[in-house]
């Protein structure tokens, strides 16, 4: 039976969305049992079905615009940090939360802990790989750093790898470069560097490197993993979504000026529109992950359904079944040397 | 009579494209004369009407793939080069082309020469602003320099305002700074400072900073001149670029296999998709310009339709019409000791 501690207080509609989303899990996952953090008073009354739910009382909330490192450190009785305490005293398995990211990132790297030998933990995400073989990609770090050397995207390739194999179940997934461009002496000397750490992992057969990739074509499935300084993935990952939401804006207004013309046309195209959001949702797949921590510590959107609240605790189970903490462990005690001459050099 | 150097061979499906393009601006600007450089046997037959047009020919083209800086040193007869010579020994006023943007990046800095005081050139391109006051917004640098400092963003932010007031005549252009968040501590330790230098520089009403902006929605209109460091503009650019046309193509795909339901649809709303198309489409607004150089240098897609070929042209007009490049010159010398103070700072 695994244990997941969830911050019930976070995300826009907690805690009702975050219950509802839990029941549902529950539902669906028989081996899993939930510990809710949160103000008693509002959540419980929540809950239809109390089967495999335990609650504990925590009197305090961080929420969306709290300065992160500092709420972590000085508000020990916020379901986030009692949730996080819980993790790592080994009273639960795995940590969930709706709420404010940078919070949950503290949380997840000196509360929850790193792994030995990974210098920086990251924040991954799936987004959509259209017209490619899977369905989805990996792409990390999206926001965890904003000050990024070269051997840290060395490691999320190994990181992202793991998960790719593990968890999404890619056979030799493909690792590639954020850069602004395809040869290998493309981007500043940070960049140029990563290049030639991950060249030489593939080499020796750690990460299976395909080279630099851009922006431009990310979407189009040309990695399986797509690794990144924190602060040009974070920019990249926004420009896509606020691009597909304005799109998807601009062509909503424009169908409600297009008069009855465009009416009927969208009435029409309804079932098409309809397939297309679901494939640009990657929520289906879980939350986001921080990766390189001693445990599955993941985040759902702040106005996420109960629906994708569920699907981010079906991704911690695959998580915890897959075993992927040990086994990203033991890969990085096994390559010691090799990870630690590649700090040394860089 | 202002005289445009345009590089004929660069380009897709130059000179063919070109000519056309460069036709059309002819008829619409009574007051331009366009000098085509390039191989003559080609170009002189696409030609219809030689008014105002001359021909120098140039044994030479600087591909796609050639490596920019190495091209512009060795390649002293290609069409590009000897466009941009034209223009440093003051035979043209301006420089075009459609072809290597890395190569006319370099003939801009290295032979139409940096304005004195301005530390780095950048490329500068139009995005849509949706739902804004204005249709467009002016954002630099989309990749000229891979590695920048704090100075220099706050030299865009100058650069920017400028091109907005004098070419789109905006009044008291809002300069916003691309970056992970919206507090003024956000970003890596560069960003900080380029956002303190900006702040400094908008109480001495040198430029009006608003602030950070994030690429989730720089396209809902949050500023009109955003300006980023080259490689996050360039990554941010491409992604919106690429995710635009992803969801085009996904758009397209799903109507091809929606069926005669889906078909149906698609043709009532064909009106409305197309005026969607036209606001995304900022080509109508000309080209990216390298500003920051001592002449107007504007590069077309190497896609570039005819027509916007010649808006490119239009906006090449406007930019001598206003004597921006003085206009900058004169602001530059006058607030030397500002400048070059900021830069000594960082």
């Amino acid at each position: 039976m695994y244990k997941i501690a969830v911050d019930a207080m976070g995300g826009d509609d907690a805690p009702t969305t975050v219950v509802s989303g839990v029941e549902s899990a529950r539902d669906q996952l028989p081996n899993v049992e939930f510990i809710l953090f949160g103000q008693l008073d509002q959540v419980k009354p929540l809950i239809q079905d109390m089967t495999r739910i335990s609650l504990i009382q925590s009197d305090d909330i961080i929420a969306m615009a709290d300065e992160p490192v500092k709420s972590i450190r000085n508000r020990k009785n916020s379901s986030l940090v009692m949730a996080a305490n819980a993790v790592k005293h080994g009273e639960a398995d795995a940590l969930f939360s709706a709420g404010n990211t940078g919070a949950l990132l503290a949380a997840g790297i000196f509360l929850v802990g790193r792994i030995k030998g990974i210098s920086r933990p990251a924040l991954m995400t799936l987004l959509p790989a259209i017209g490619g073989e899977h369905d989805v990609f990996v792409m990390m770090d999206v926001g965890a750093n904003a000050d990024n050397r070269a051997n840290h995207l060395y490691e999320y390739g190994i990181l992202g790898s793991f998960y790719a194999h593990e968890i999404l179940h890619y056979e030799n997934p493909r690792v590639g470069l954020l850069n602004n461009g395809g040869e290998e002496d493309k981007g500043d000397q940070m960049h140029k560097d990563a290049h030639q750490l991950l060249k030489t992992g593939h080499t020796k057969h750690l990460v299976n490197f395909v080279g630099n990739v851009e922006a431009a074509n990310i979407l189009q499935s040309p990695a399986d993993v797509v690794v990144s300084d924190g602060f040009t993935g974070n920019a990249a990952l926004k420009a896509i979504e606020g691009t597909a939401k304005t799109i998807m804006k601009t062509l909503k207004n424009s169908l409600s000026n297009g008069g009855v013309r465009a009416k009927m046309g969208a009435g029409l195209l309804l079932p098409t529109l309809k397939s297309m959001a679901k494939q640009w949702n990657p929520e289906q797949y879980g939350g986001a992950v921080v990766l390189g921590v001693k445990a599955p510590v993941v985040k759902a959107h702040g106005s996420a359904s109960p629906k994708a609240i569920a699907a981010a605790m079906v991704q911690i189970e695959s998580m915890l079944d897959s075993n992927l903490i040990n086994k990203v462990d033991t890969f990085v005690t096994d390559h010691k040397d090799d990870l630690a001459a590649r700090m040394d050099n860089k």
